[in-house]
């Protein structure tokens, strides 16, 4: 008996990612007041609905009139962004029933996390209101919603990173801020995302269902600390992870994780090893670090499906070569990613193309000894890319010696060259892209080789784990088809 | 017994280090060649013996008189550096021994790296050649030698970090390099360091001898792939350990690996698990990646002996705080690395200074639901490193949120504030700095801080494992210690 997602989840929670309306309660004549900036960030990022700004002094901000409260905006209000002291918040729910709102996410924190007793009972309270007027809470101790698609930036400082197919959820705002600016620069596209805070109401459960049956969501990324609703998560994380990979990062792994994750979102943690297994178990890949999660989902949404992972890689665009290729047959062992051998005809080419005996049958290929024109690179890479055992391309760019040693133009010929190729998708090409002193314009080869796709890595240590992150999931849902096809 | 270091080795390899003067064998009127940019780095960066380059066709290259050959050089001549073709390095170490030179170290590549026998029996010969001659020979297929207090910089393109304590030996420029380039942003000092290639006669074990003796030398870093003298090598080690870290990356450790590193110095490779051990008997620090070479350098020199590691962290400087405590405490349990809980009278204080009394007892503190002014920061450093038990601090400086919540001089004063009380030296301070969309304002935060002596790091992961490190060796020292005096 197989578990299914409940399709009535889509048409619940469309409003909270693409309402026509949203009011801002708790804006003020202060433009450096955390209200006013959320509103100015909707305003900016072009959010296409309404926006009622909510002050009971009334007035004007951002060219918007302000209503002096819920209950004197004149048309229909869908969400409800509120940034109130937690003294009000009580009230605030009775008004937006009397508005028949579909939900409300409240910045407003002091509740559960706070661990005193009292709101702690305010917290609960929240979600009886809630029940009884019909709408769904988000938070409190949050920022809500992120959905770039409908003009919706994340939090009051309006963070903003691309489109795409990546959904989030994170119970921490702050992760989730990160994992956005990672977004930002190394090219990974968002469909939507939401910080769900102590998670009163609607918590990690309701929004993976929702992301699972989401047609323009392809993977989902999950942070949590210790969901109230394990059981029934765990379990639509199975069914979810059927058709999408899924993957989570738990915070609260330790005891003193634990300790302040209890604080943090009031949740209580059960042992690392107990999470793991049954994450495993649930069919989600699971991860270690903020940056561990942003690497893997940036492998999941631009590279492609692949369940084996055998490794080319291409070292020594300048100098230092050697070196490279030892570190990255070495990461890649690590973590069980294969650098296979060569076959002979394509030995024989490159044997021609950069002279040296030594390095030639090697993978990974050394350039370091021989010119390394831009033509050849590329030739090198279409041999790499012609092994039959060869699933991925990396192409290790040391760019603080390749801008010392190169004119500027050589240098950009060199990331043109990458972005040409892997334009071809003939294989998934990745790059690995050291950080150095030359950052400023290191930052301009990683955009630009992350606007064609390219994912970047600053070492090959976390790109070896991104890829067999990745790989253990295809190779799963192969296994899975498989035995479907037979079954 | 007690193996004792040779200190005529410290007389022997001096000239090395310290040359009275250099002369550059291969340098051509082409100025964008390597022989020619060599010297034209050393022209740069102010070395200040004498320089004589050497073409066959003679002339004038940046000021200098370019002499026909070694031998038409009138005075006398310490080290040679040689980027001739390698069919010609015999004839040229001939007139090296009628020059009487102390040591030649050879960017020339080709020889037992590239495996054809002739040029293997070319390198023997070499050696042959230099014994005769009574000088030394690093190299082939290196850069040589980094001193930056006498004006060397390391290899062709010039690379220049600060002078500090840091020693480095190196069996890939590559790598070297890479090192060199961290310790420029990172404030990493060095005393010297030597990539030595293929190591055909002086090799790691010479170097570290040479560098456990140098007073100007408190630390040592090592890439190594597979030394040709591994036993006199970790003999050395176990020696020079007693008296400074020794922290080594050993490449080549998998089988793809190990054929790597075949091809890039010629290298014979042990199995891991066999180095591992070596290097643990050998009192070493072992780590698995240039990354963590560098971050493991940099805590050694910047923050003094501990071998208790019990952090206490303060997170949230604006908003995200709960996330990162969590992910801070996760990531330090990783690495056993302890967060204890305050002290209640800290505890009291904490509540006075940040009102919430839910977090305000947990290590690490989170600043975020409260006002985040400086002096606030300043005063909970004090309190945590005020706790008996807490033996480093660490604050979680988000940089892509503190840039935009706060106008410039906010964000400024916090990392004054930071910086101030780093210079305190009451406990050592690291900086958690995750890079985001601000690169180039974060950078400016990072280079003030690195430039005050506080070790930044780009994950909280990174520095816990960085801090075991260093933590394990003080540690052994100090239970070796202990046992001394009691014994």
């Amino acid at each position: 008996m197989q578990a299914r997602l409940n399709r009535a989840k889509l048409t619940e929670l469309e409003p909270i990612f693409y309402p026509q309306s949203i009011a801002v309660v708790g804006v003020s004549a202060d433009e450096q007041r955390i209200g006013s900036q959320w509103l100015r960030c909707l305003v900016s990022s072009g959010f296409k609905g309404r926006l009622y700004p909510v002050n009971p002094r009334g007035g004007e901000l951002f060219g918007l009139r302000v209503y002096r409260s819920l209950r004197s905006i004149p048309g229909p209000v869908d969400l409800v962004i509120v940034c109130v002291p937690r003294a009000s918040v009580l009230d605030l729910l009775d008004d937006c029933a009397a508005r028949r709102i579909k939900a409300v996410y409240f910045f407003t924190a002091g509740f559960t996390e706070a661990g005193e007793r009292e709101w702690v009972e305010v917290q609960r309270e929240m979600v009886v209101r809630a029940r009884r007027g019909g709408f769904r809470i988000i938070g409190p101790n949050c920022f809500g919603v992120y959905c770039p698609e409908h003009g919706i930036p994340f939090g009051p400082f309006g963070l903003q990173a691309g489109v795409g197919s990546v959904g989030l959820i994170s119970q921490s705002s702050g992760h989730m801020g990160k994992i956005l600016e990672f977004g930002m620069t190394r090219g990974i596209g968002f469909s939507k995302g939401v910080s769900i805070g102590n998670a009163s109401d609607l918590g990690a459960a309701d929004f993976l269902e929702y992301l699972a049956l989401d047609h323009k969501t392809d993977i989902v990324g999950v942070y949590l600390e210790g969901p109230r609703d394990s059981r029934r998560l765990l379990e639509i994380m199975r069914v979810a992870s059927e058709t999408k990979p899924v993957v989570v990062l738990k915070g609260g792994r330790s005891d003193a994780g634990a300790r302040a994750t209890a604080f943090h979102t009031g949740a209580l943690a059960a042992p690392a090893h107990v999470w793991s297994g049954a994450l495993r178990q649930a069919g989600a890949v699971e991860v270690h670090s903020v940056d561990e999660l942003a690497d893997t989902l940036l492998v999941f949404e631009k590279s492609g499906r692949f369940s084996q992972a055998n490794l080319a890689a291409v070292c020594g665009i300048t100098d230092g070569g050697g070196g490279e290729a030892v570190l990255v047959s070495d990461a890649c062992a690590d973590a069980g990613i294969g650098v296979p051998a060569l076959t002979e005809e394509t030995g024989r080419e490159l044997v021609g193309l950069l002279g040296q005996v030594g390095s030639v049958l090697c993978n990974p290929v050394d350039l370091s000894q021989r010119q390394r024109a831009p033509q050849v690179l590329r030739r090198v890479m279409e041999l790499l890319a012609g092994e039959p055992e060869v699933d991925l391309l990396a192409v290790y760019e040391n760019a603080g010696v390749i801008l010392d040693a190169f004119p500027r133009e050589k240098a950009e010929a060199i990331t043109a060259t990458i972005v040409d190729f892997s334009n071809t998708r003939r294989k998934p090409v990745l790059v690995i892209l050291p950080p150095g002193p030359a950052e400023t314009r290191r930052l301009e080869i990683e955009r630009k080789l992350s606007a064609a796709g390219i994912p970047v890595f600053p070492s090959i240590g976390r790109a070896a784990r991104a890829i067999d992150n990745v790989r253990g999931y295809w190779r799963l849902r192969a296994r899975r088809d498989e035995a479907e096809r037979k079954g």
